[in-house]
């Protein structure tokens, strides 16, 4: 199967680094392309970034749905763009939030989040509530380390990551570590053995689990929320976006129309 | 003061039903700029148009503050880019959903929401949840209207408007209607008449408390989460949202010095 | 536009402390009334004081509904009287807790109360639950002073409140502080600049928020729960509660008459 | 052991009903005074009622602890005055809407609440949800009877009462029903014959559990919020509330003194 | 009335002290029978002890039943075997932690619950949340005792159970104690005078309020979930535990017979 | 890798039917081991069958860490035993409902459950509310055949359950339907074709997970809830689940030679 792992920034050193480690979990006979988008900020760490950044994320589903994909990973830590991303495709989507949440579900009672900046601690508390994940998570906490760091400084950022982890273990009493970002997806594996608990890279559990839902033929509904888009005309600089069939102008029937 | 309230869709007659609609509450002295963004698409009903119109919000959000400005209303019930607007402005921003929750919160103990197409009430229940009105919000309806309808059609609109909003009130005893699109704005005033229970436009009510809060001198904290976006490259297509500082670099830094 | 604004407690010093609060917000053209009941406690400090308190509040109530009135303001945090007030009219009524803690949630994610005595904390409590602001309010906290004490020792007071408020910001990370008694609004301004932070009193908000409802034209919805009490006989010390209509003894009638 | 059972309402040949029901409860040894207030609404039917109703129940603990009283209950399906009943007492407060919910709970997964009049329902849903049993509550209903029917006409009111019911427990599938009304004491048993599931009322789960809470030794703490109401001037039409203690004026010492 | 008090592990002792707790509460006319089932672990520290204590509780409910019981208590703080106990008898059965948390509900706005081993407090918080007191219960803790040391060296575990009820009220400021073991019952007195609150034992709790609903003639819903279990072959070393008319297969009979 | 899915009742004909559903998902290379303990009921159909079949559970997971485990499936809809059985093996344990809410969640926004008999739909909403999915089921429905039926006769236990599933998605709107019993799982193709929505089988779900959490290297949490249980003796009947390691009866220690 064919998995297309997009990393919505457009830092390459850190979409090979996401690729790294969804290979880890592959299957004998899974691909896995791992692409930026072509536009957007380098890195991610504001509702800003994250709203200009889920057009370059959309626009390489689009991409991937021409090419044909069995699933989508989405590998930032704010899902940007999920919602949409599931309209424009039923194969399954995955955010790295979501899949990291959902994996920590089956490794104890609790789990804690370590992140970059505190600043985007109050989006992984809107998917920890949205996802329905707000008993399980008991401790959000940040290394204040720029994303981009995590690639510059490789060691003295996981530095501040194991001090804070291991805070967050003595202090919350969590069975499990998520790590809040997809550039620490390297540090998964060292952190774990440091810590003698489980420790959540959403990049490897969005993978993983997408192989699972593949598998199981499992798709996105499309009866209702998560149909195609209506089509119609976009303008200006996002005109590219326009969805083929928006010409047709299907909605500007007259409602009467629409009834008979 | 000034009010700009953004139209996050491309519709220029829907800006002016939404320009008319917020003047009815407008303050002596309060100047309204209701405007579309120069990009996105021509409505607004599904996550995918949600993402896209996004962009165009934030551009309005960087040209207000430019030009000065005293509070920002996103005139449509998805509250489109209203987190990374409040990064771009310590200026009150108010969304029409989460104002026509606050101001259905006064009405009674219950409101019931409809709107055009049932495709956006998953939208509508994560801000419901989001916002913390999910004990308040007793019903979700929808029409089965397109948005543009609104201004081609709108008796027929109206028509149905009133039905379904008839039916909300006798099955779940909601004590008002909070109305799900902007471009119902001009239909409250007649419903509130036919169905004698408080019919709440968010446009109304967002321009109403957005003047209230500039009254009591209320900006966004900007300690945190809300603070200006950090500064960097954004590239390709949307290039021009790069924010003035980014070639400046700073988190290019290193930890150490970020540190001392 | 006319807003009557009752300090439920029967301290007079109290009621202009809170005039200049609300003056501070009024539009052109509003007129504030600021009163105190002619029964009741001195202070408000427990839920006994509150019981007792709402007898005068629904008082001025009935005055006000005699005199004309476009909004009300309840002027104490607990909001003694509130669901009962918005029986005897279909004006907009506000509570104070409640309003400003309308007015926190756009000041950003988070919001702490500091208020007088922790003994009243509760109180607090359920308020925030019932209104729909649990996830918002993180932090309570109280400065232990009697709430006579913010008029006799202003200063002394102000201290406490600063110091009480910088540990609740510290500790909680809360984007912004509620003041947790009508007797702080005078404090609100020079406790906003020391902090840094957005501060809520809630007499201010209660009269923007008042004024912004009276401008959309809301108003109580009556057809269920807020409809006018049943009139009936209120005897011994609260006989002159008793609501026009109670001697005509509607409901004496018989069932079958009233089905028929 | 000594329980007095408050009715909150003046009617007197309610109070006769309820103390049967509290009589069908009370242990050997147990004496059971059942009183009405001096003043106060004939019926509580609304939030003013109970304002009103409040008072009359606070002056009614207070000569309960000039008598000697081990514990209380408020006989009214609002538990009006119950907390600051707390306040006044150290012995068992029992609501009958809260001892009700209680019992429920021990009887299947879930209940439903018949009541008088649908106006009241709402205080049945913020007490439901105060006390913890949001999920236990599936069905809120109202026999649209006012409250002193159930004295002059018991039998159209029992028809109606058992017809609601069943329409509950087939539309919810609720294990039991709650009886919202202290005045439909004396349906209880007939009715759970009638519908084969336990019916509860109040009366009787209030002095029942108030009984069991005596045998334990319990009483409500008094180390915070419901530590006696601090001493204070009560003026006008309510200055018998005044409580002892209050023209020492304590709270009228500096805040130094306090801290000394 | 007869109650029957089943210790669900198989350590005698332990069962006699539970006894000694229930005699306190227990009605002129009740009689207490406690009992250790014949099989199962010698005390409960894990999900794995209650899973096979569950098997001991259910027997000694079926013999209950066989002599004539009028209410049941399950004293494992951990409630094991609660919902199929309720099953089998259509008497009222009271879990421990369950009637514990219902007493403390009665004497303030929170509790703290301190128990043995902090490994069963997940399943605390699993019966906290199931039964509806996440606000109420503001604590968690544990003296890190085995069960049984609570036999072999009580003034030991004493001084560690009042040094971490001690801490919890300081830091929850929690209105009263749950202790969450039913070794701790003889406790309870002492404990409470130490700490001025009110600390409630579950055994006692349990007794007292089975005998309340007793009293009530309240009995467990049997229309559904509650009825008794479908009877079938239960095989191997539980194959005692066939209820009888298992033999009559009665789910053997085809969908059609059962349709008509 | 080699994953071990215990059927918990002791019907052999339905342990097949499960091993053919887990092979429809296994990756090359896993081996599924499909089992019924030797001991418990043929069917689980209530909290009685439940806590009989618990034990068969343990007693399998016990031998399955003997043999040399990589995961562990307990397959029946009630998820028997998953909290003992996680304490005994590190690897992941996994329940079918658990995993069947977990796949549901990417499916789309909600999903409704169609069960077998409605008395099991209890233990359906406590596993929902505990695993944090309250918002995404909403529905509940049961098909009223026994859970033998669906091997007996499975074309007329199909068209039922066909029904009732479209019944689901007509009235809540859910976008995917949850199969609430094992016994369903070779009905899970069909059905989907003829509902054009996701439906999941729960052991294909926990199959597929598990194989994604072993992938991931994922185990369960062992440093606190989840630890091994402590040893000690079981008696009587259960005498063989005394864990190795109970006769040196460490918790024998004094609590003094503990500290030390």
């Amino acid at each position: 199967m064919k998995i297309k792992v997009i990393n919505p920034n457009t830092t390459e050193a850190m979409t090979r680094s996401i690729e790294e480690a969804a290979l880890l979990v592959a299957e004998t006979g899974t691909t896995i392309e791992a692409v930026s988008p072509a536009m957007g900020p380098v890195s991610i760490e504001s509702h800003y970034d994250e709203a200009l950044a889920s057009v370059g994320v959309l626009d390489e589903i689009r991409r991937g749905e021409a090419e044909g994909t069995d699933a989508y990973v989405i590998a930032c830590f704010g899902d940007p763009g999920l919602d949409a991303a599931r309209e424009l495709t039923s194969a399954p989507v995955l955010g790295i939030a979501e899949a990291a949440f959902h994996a920590a579900s089956f490794a104890g009672r609790s789990f804690g989040i370590v992140t970059t900046l505190s600043r985007t601690l109050g989006r992984a508390r809107d998917l920890v509530d949205a996802y329905g994940f707000s008993k399980l998570c008991v401790s959000y906490a940040a290394c204040e380390i720029p994303v981009l760091a995590l690639e510059r400084e490789p060691l003295a950022c996981y530095r501040k990551l194991e001090a804070e982890s291991k805070k967050v273990l003595a202090e919350s009493g969590a069975d499990s570590i998520v790590l809040g970002c997809a550039g620490m997806a390297g540090m998964c594996q060292r952190l774990s053995k440091a810590l003698h608990v489980p420790v959540i890279d959403g990049v490897q559990a969005a993978v993983a689990l997408s192989q699972a839902l593949v598998r199981m033929n499992m798709h996105t509904s499309s009866v209702g929320e998560f149909a195609l888009p209506p089509a119609k005309p976009v303008i200006g600089l996002l005109q590219a976006f326009t969805l083929d069939g928006a010409d047709s102008l299907n909605n500007a029937e007259s409602l009467d129309d629409a009834d008979s």
